[in-house]
């Protein structure tokens, strides 16, 4: 075999051919340094604080999202070809769009001031990387491309529908990985139906989705809804986010005040912590192992709320959480209230207490307003006429946003802030 | 429920009762810090450098042994009442047998001086430890009951046979995890079935297996067998292993020179760079990510060979190797020749020539001088006669140990050397 | 292993144990001629003209059933003590709960006058029966507390719910074996979630489940939902029944004209075909290859309609069929219309034209009314009170009953009967 | 889609391009009579009374070889062009290969004289069959280049290699499929990587397998190992078989004798009975309904014998066994002595005792004389020379053909019967 195969525990082989220009690019850039660094970083960063399976890399993902976007090109060009500088620019995009993820990205990059996506454009712009050059030197205009996609600039319009929509093979690849991982399983959904069930109407520059295939794109929106409900917003997993935050929080203040004993100035983390912009070459750098290992060192730290919470942390006695539904001054009082008890119990409610709000959409229907309307699911009818999916679809139309709202405090004060909760005629929901 | 419920990719679902005193300890000794330590350390090192999906923990696979321990005794106990302190024994031995695990142990280990049966023993001995205080709490001889396991000499020795045998539940676990993980599959065998063939003589304390069972037997020491060949002793993963054992040699020596920028001295892993004991304490402060952190700040060592053995480490250009046979004065000669090949090329030898060897026994068979002849496999004949497994298969008496020879250098001179293996009259096996 | 094991595809091991009484009557149950007949009847009967794969037989569902049943009462016993003699019931009835199906039940037996639910509960209560005789010696009242159970009158109710409610054993097989057989895959969803979440409450003798559980019932009843319309609606599936109904009226019709050469007048088909009454050992002898080697005969009759009629069902050149919502007069025309149609092509509409109409109804919440309030599913909230379940789940409340309403026709007109269906005002779907 | 799809329990999505000319002929193969009728014939046979799942038919099993086939040509294609025409005959041989099975084949057909080899030749030559006119007229010479791949004249050999060797996409069904039903597990193998490691050495014209698919191919050679002795060599499967047999030798002569009162001499089992031969039309009507119908009426015989043989049939009692292994005087003094204890406890021997042997070659390796070398295996070393494999696999060399040779008799006598073979001082093996 002139092949470079990787068994992949979702999609069994992924194969890519060494006599092929186009897959030797892919091998290529799966070598660079700068895509190596994604084994170092987690998919889903804390979610193995509840899911202890859940232990698999952005690497990982990175191969499969590239891998379905092959097998899709191959389903579709049984009856369209594709044009080959085309297909590159999508394989290219779909291994890529994830390159610049950092570590914990969801959780920190707010509060250590970098933006992935910003990252991703940046890596494959920037003439220094191996993964620019490689790009560029295939076809000068490549890494434009690839940005493109990414942007959802490039034409034709259905590649950035494969990388980027509300049925695409980055959304694929993680509700399975995810489900396997986590074992939560919620996130299986037929994907052999829906890639057999993908057509592209090249006039149009659209993908939609057969009448056939209507029950397993439902399934694919149900399996992501519960995903979300189940695993991305778990409770345990929202409140270990919380903790981080904290942290880093507390670090950010103790080294400005020159009170962190332990920051390595000069290395990558250091000057995030300084709130320094970092180098292309530095921020390549910045893996999981960098977070992980300066919260092992502040566990030792003189400051005691640091290193409280780096023990809470790395220990995983993570904070315990309430719902609650109040809005305007009765919240204001709630977690005034809440404020003071945490205060009372000899915690810091800067640090100890915390608001977590999230929220999902599972399907965004058309509206004339939108900027990508290509970011819908049409599906054909059995005349051949293409409809979004929420004219044809009672499950999905009748699909809701859900939100989550809690207040996130040290176990410690749980009976008394569940009392609260319960006292109050403003809160609603259970603690757990 | 009042169940703490653990999702896992390999058995589904593990459930423990904690209305129910046995299952509360598991619980507790799962959240002790020494336990959750596991988490941060891979069960498979560096693995996923050949199969990346290998990315899970020591946390995930102890669950998992405890797991099947569970299910094992709830079978054997349909049939023979299992004495409700040797249960929790074997529960609690099962979970903990490799608390002492360190950061890729089985590579670094010897060059750090530390192993990690003595830290199992130790984790579980010291009275410093939550562990400990935990078992002590509930039976003050129980820390001692456990080691008495992992070192063979409890009674019923059943216990022992269940935890560390030749059929264990350790294997099974791991065989199952490291098959699905990888997705290389070779590890998969018939595990309902021998858990339903295993039987108890209590007479005579041993287990065996019914004759029902013999040939899911002969496939689990097959898949045993298979991942030995094809994953634990794979080409990538040993040269890998090669590398990051040169890495720590010359970091060692750097260090001992004088002449280490990076090495945080009284850290747990400075202690060990310095060849210092560690404390308990140090000790379960070290996990995989000290490891790959040092080594991500040695790549920017003025020491040219650590810094370009890190680079190749971290950006997976692992060395190449070439299989060979030879002995005596014959391998001398080659090995010398390859040296200068090395050096030739501008590569120090002393870390960019390694010599790696190997070898596994996929099964043992029962001799009259053996230590511990529980560790063999029974089977009982259709008459009830018990036969040790190599007197009734044909199969596993002609299963043969297979050693691993290999010379590893760097992919500049693979030309060079595998030249010289074919030249030679004395090398067989193929360069890849 | 004094053990009888079954091995399953979809549980895996069916394990009983011959040296336990309860489970030598089971194994006994499962030798009788009575269940050994289901082999040869098929669980999915026509289902195999759309899902190839979907060929087993109704006695791998029935054991799959009970050894659901057993999984729930341990799980369930670890909190609760079960009876004994409550649990012999329990697995009694739900090995036989199918025991009185013939073949292809849904289709025929309302044609030939027997209904699989009476004779269930005959094969059970004749004396003459290997079952009644088996069950009656280990406890005279087994019988009628078995048939108490299948009607809705045995206390404890749970076993009822247990074995027939809207969240059932019966269920939770048939949609995982008919899942995995037919490859459509729909009906799979989260069993042993499932399991674990639920619960009993012994005082108010209700079955019930945890809230943890409450999304798994969801994505259970959704997985029920999508293989009705995808599996035992599918379209292909529901024309083979009308095209068997239709030579079965006209076999009937022939033989009392005593114009049907083969009928073997005095076997169980030959007196089904007379409308006769069967003796519960003529029953007994009745399965699929009666029907099948019936209609194979008729392949060869002189009467043109009825040979054509069999020879379209053994080549599987089914009919075709288009949707429609008409009713009332308008209802009356398109019928009418479509009977000219087929007339004109030569094919009599009493035996090529049929209505088909089915519906199913996803979840059936409680009202006052109920005869069975046991029938619904209740979910604890986390303060522990027992809900309704479409009072906390807003994607069951949503959940519709669907329906279906064809018009079956040779393939011959179908061009004609679509552009009917298109020209008229009054048809709205999509033929194929 | 413009496809045909067969959801696969196995292969999952089985897919044809009703746009594709060689596509639309395999379609038209499927939906011929001929190849309708496999539904009616179980792949397994009597299977089901060890397995009760393996209740599949020939129906899937041929489809499912046709999709390996089309798998096959597409990966080996990558490399080199395969010929549009030798594909579609490759394609049709694969899904025609079992064509002519008739019911239970390995079991009556000698009795009964047909041999299903034959009986695939003559349904593909026959002009009045509907395969032979689909395929002739695609190509005139079609129908005949199917059946020089049958019987291995066919060029390019690797046609027939594909379709009929040691390692063939036949076996590579029948394995996982036959796994999959029975639960029995032994016949998974890694399918994938088998698939990608197969290659083709066009100047040869032979396939082989790339160094890389070594230790799969052992594991493939195991699991049919595997599934011969615990499947298709099961005791319960084969004196199932012995019964059937002796059921048709007695209706045989009893039809002979002019005492079969059912018989339907004119029908194709009537026929049969007689001894006579079948036309192809009378062939293609026989199926598994036909056996099991006129085994139900034997059940209502005057004739003792026969009545309670086929009772015994079709209430699973069937006959128990022994293993022996005396030859020469002491073998006949053994059935000698079994006889009289059979006809003293009232039973016939002729139809109630009888010898069962059978054997199988795990792996026929290579020898000069051999007719077809093609059927063996070879394996690319890493330099690239081809070696049958027993040369490179010391797992293949070692696997031994096993032999059974059992007696089979009623359980009345089961007690004597091992009394008598535990007094002989020549019989050894367990009784069950």
């Amino acid at each position: 075999m002139g092949k470079r195969i990787y068994r992949d525990p979702v999609h069994n082989i992924i194969s890519l051919d060494q006599d092929s220009e186009p897959d030797r690019l892919l091998i290529a850039l799966i070598d660079a340094p700068e895509f190596q660094r994604l084994r170092r970083i987690k998919q889903l960063g804390l979610a193995l604080y509840t899911y202890q399976g859940a232990e698999h890399s952005r690497f990982v993902h990175s191969l499969g999202v590239m891998h379905l976007m092959n097998r899709v090109l191959t389903l579709l060009g049984e009856h369209h070809p594709i044009d080959e500088g085309v297909r590159l620019v999508a394989l290219c995009a779909a291994l890529l769009h994830d390159v610049g993820h950092g570590p914990f990205s969801h959780v920190v990059e707010t509060l250590l001031g970098f933006h992935h996506e910003e990252w991703t454009v940046r890596l494959i712009s920037d003439p220094r990387t191996q993964i620019h050059q490689l790009l560029s030197h295939t076809d000068r205009e490549l890494p434009e491309k690839i940005i493109a996609v990414l942007e959802h600039r490039y034409r034709p319009r259905f590649v950035a529908q494969l990388v980027s929509s509300q049925l695409d093979v980055d959304r694929f690849d993680y509700l399975l990985r995810d489900s396997l991982m986590t074992g939560a399983k919620y996130g299986f959904f037929d994907l052999e139906w829906v890639l057999h069930a993908l057509e592209l109407d090249p006039r149009e520059d659209r993908l939609y989705v057969s009448a056939k295939g209507l029950y397993a794109v439902e399934e694919y929106l149900q399996a992501r809804y519960y995903m979300f409900r189940q695993v991305y917003f778990h409770r345990a997993l929202r409140t270990a986010e919380v903790l981080l935050k904290a942290i880093f929080r507390r670090a950010i203040e103790l080294n400005a005040a020159g009170q962190l004993r332990f920051n390595l100035s000069d290395s990558p983390m250091g000057k995030l912590l300084q709130q320094k912009t970092l180098t292309t070459e530095e921020y390549v750098e910045l893996d999981d192992h960098d977070l992980m290992f300066f919260i092992k060192q502040w566990a030792h730290e003189r400051d005691p709320i640091l290193r409280d919470l780096a023990h809470r942390f790395l220990e995983r006695r993570i904070l315990k959480s309430i719902d609650f539904t109040l809005t305007g001054a009765l919240k204001d009082e709630f977690i005034d209230r809440a404020r003071r008890i945490v205060a009372r119990a000899g915690f810091d409610p800067d640090y100890y207490l915390s608001e977590d709000r999230a929220s999902d959409t599972p399907y965004r229907p058309y509206t004339p307003e939108q900027a990508h309307p290509e970011s819908c699911i049409y599906i054909a009818e059995n005349g051949g006429q293409l409809q979004e999916i929420t004219r044809v679809s009672a499950v999905v139309a009748g699909m809701r946003p859900f939100h989550l709202n809690r207040l996130c405090f040290p176990e410690e004060v749980f009976e008394e802030i569940s009392t609260l909760a319960e006292e109050a005629p403003f809160v609603e929901g259970s603690p757990s």
